[in-house]
């Protein structure tokens, strides 16, 4: 963990190390993922049984590559009662959530009788990634596809690699509570392919959303134009402002909460309080003994993490908007008045009793967020990533007379005579 | 040009070679792309200044790299009154139309006393790149930075090449109008690298917007991350929906005002008529021999026009849908049911009397619109290209009581006991 205080004299040189430092080692796996989609776009099910028997070491057949419905009941059946009654809370709050961000269309006819307007229609399919193994999410399921829904995507299909043909009922519960309507059992870029130009069995989707490893990010990125993708997030983070009011112990559990995710990860403190900053580092020290994920989010704190000591809390919100953290928890009694002030952020939570962790699952919000500074220019995952606008206009023969002459002399500006002439010979010009 | 019947037997075979068709050859420039970013990384402004002399024809000095404000008002002045004109009157339809989109903030506690919703802010700052030459078009710089300034965007960076020192007016002066802040006589790779990276003269920005040519789009695609940038554009296409109460000689002038953009712009008609698709190709070959750039809409139209008969123009629809036009005419006395009826498509434009070129110029909407079969998951340009949506969440001690036990259910079901105790130590669970 580094220590920094905006009040050294090389502050700015070590900040710009802080915000530069690269947290991922970039596989070069392009090569190999280039031959498995051409590979899945040329066989179809037969490449894509043959790389899950390769990679997942499983053997599938056309008929077992998607989970029947019975299989899926049988998995939600095998569920802890609690975990379902959590997951149906979460899915709950985050479709009232996200019912907000439905958008409304918009038409008028403006004064020289120009109809005009736009109007949202929902992807007609959408594919949804997401990984096996221990990154395998039931919150994330829901992150990604109840916003689907709610936008009235009508084909939602999952691919899930189940590594050895073990599955993660809970994630098989969370998509059918979210109303997912396929459930293929394969993954990696092959099933990034498949999703994309579609096989026997898998028909292909309009875009790809979900997280996944190197190789499905590189997928993502090569079959982007075929279809949409999401963006490709990189490991998470949390920013966390606050002053002697905070509680240390909460603050390190949610530094903590952070930094367990992945080494790459990385959880930093800003406070104008020395006290708070020295009994924080002290909490980390002792919660990270007891942490079953200890030896991962102590890598995380080492290194990535840090401490920053400013002279007022004020002074941080540049910081904050350099930094663009994905998470931003305010523990001070003026939280609302420093968040008014943060232009950079994926996410702000505020106050001592929000911390992160209840966005990530219960909250509302999506857990789906900019990381790596992202959000200097993006959002978070919402209702508007499944829908799109389509512009709409409509003269009557006066609106045309009336706009037609400048159209006619911008079309000729640009040496564009075939624009101006297709205006031009309604209007006998 | 290609003629289809959706009556015959092949037609479907017919219409996914249709589909499929690649009109660009994608030049292979992303070496030379990522050498020219290395080095304005490396030497900022000096690696400006070389490539500028090399492929600009033009030597400039730090002093000279961005236009002085004499020089635009200079520019401005050269331009005739009705040129002018024109572009005040479209900044104004453009603005109107845009200032609709700013979204809206949302904030609500529930029952559980969770205060939650998100906040829009601008990006803080938005370069626009804008190529020079032939395809240098001031209607482009109104549409790309008239949303930037809708949105809020407090800093708007242009980047426009002159080769040969020679410098468009009309894209000066549409700067001026639009509230463009900063003007830089650089373009290429090296003008992308100095918006994402910064070099003494030029302040990078959050987000890279505007058409290019390979080594732009190569180079946009590279910073991604760095920066957001917008779509990366393909060739322009248009589809026509038409009765036979359209008149021949307007399609053909629509087709061709497509046509004449570029070689591999594609123009289709879609007819439920006989006599409209013999009457429109009649036209079109008639029209060609008098239009400037005839060259390119004869190439374009030869090698990717195409009239398709439908036997009733609602069995259009579905192929509407899979070709996703980017413009989508519609003339026809059922124009609007049949708009009410398409999924896909960028821009929609109803009636004899809405030529697409309306829309490029003056109509209001954008005419920065998802190609190549992209309106299946894009919109168009707008003011939400320009803002990002920040979360809020709030939580009281009691609806964290309410909410937490659910938020440690589902932690430890994901085996990340650090975000189930994040939250268990402030209920003492």
């Amino acid at each position: 963990m580094q220590r920094l205080d905006s009040r050294d004299p090389d502050f700015e040189a070590q900040f710009a190390r802080l915000l530069s430092v690269k947290r991922e080692v970039a596989e070069d796996v392009d090569a190999a993922v280039r031959d498995i989609i051409r590979d899945v776009v040329d066989r179809g099910d037969a490449a894509l049984i043959d790389y899950t028997t390769r990679f997942d070491r499983l053997d599938l057949t056309p008929d077992t590559i998607r989970f029947s419905p019975e299989e899926i009941d049988a998995a939600t059946a095998a569920c802890s009662g609690d975990a379902l009654d959590a997951l149906a809370l979460a899915k709950d709050r985050i479709e009232t959530y996200h019912r907000a961000q439905v958008p409304a269309d918009h038409r008028e006819t403006d004064a020289l009788g120009v109809t005009l307007g736009w109007r949202w229609t929902a992807l007609e399919s959408v594919g949804l990634y997401v990984p096996g193994g221990t990154a395998s999410y039931p919150s994330s399921v829901l992150m990604n596809a109840v916003p689907a829904k709610v936008a009235g995507v009508p084909r939602l299909a999952m691919v899930v690699p189940t590594p050895d043909g073990v599955t993660n009922p809970l994630v098989l519960a969370a998509a059918k509570l979210a109303g997912v309507d396929e459930v293929f059992r394969v993954g990696g870029a092959q099933a990034v392919a498949a999703l994309a130009y579609g096989t026997a069995t898998i028909r292909p989707v309009a875009k790809i959303v979900g997280p996944g490893n190197a190789y499905v990010a590189a997928a993502k990125r090569r079959v982007f134009g075929q279809v949409g993708i999401d963006m490709i997030a990189g490991p998470s983070e949390v920013l966390i402002l606050a002053d002697s009011s905070a509680n240390p112990d909460w603050v390190a559990a949610d530094l903590l909460a952070q930094a367990e995710h992945d080494k790459a990860a990385q959880a930093i403190l800003v406070t104008d309080s020395d006290a708070l900053a020295e009994s924080v580092a002290a909490a980390v020290e002792g919660q990270l003994r007891t942490l079953p994920r200890t030896e991962i989010a102590t890598a995380s704190w080492r290194d990535y993490g840090a401490i920053v000591r400013v002279a007022r809390l004020v002074d941080a919100i540049p910081l904050v908007d350099r930094l663009a953290p994905e998470h931003l928890e305010i523990e001070s009694a003026e939280a609302e008045e420093l968040a008014a002030r943060v232009r950079n952020a994926g996410a702000i939570f505020l106050g001592a009793h929000t911390p992160e962790a209840i966005g990530d699952y219960v909250g509302g919000p999506n857990h789906v967020l900019p990381t790596a500074r992202s959000a200097r220019f993006s959002s978070g995952l919402g209702v508007l990533d499944f829908m799109k606008r389509t512009s709409l206009l409509s003269c009557t023969p006066e609106a045309l007379r009336a706009l037609g002459p400048a159209a006619v002399a911008l079309g000729r500006s640009e040496g564009l005579e075939g624009h101006a002439r297709s205006v031009a010979i309604r209007l006998n010009l």
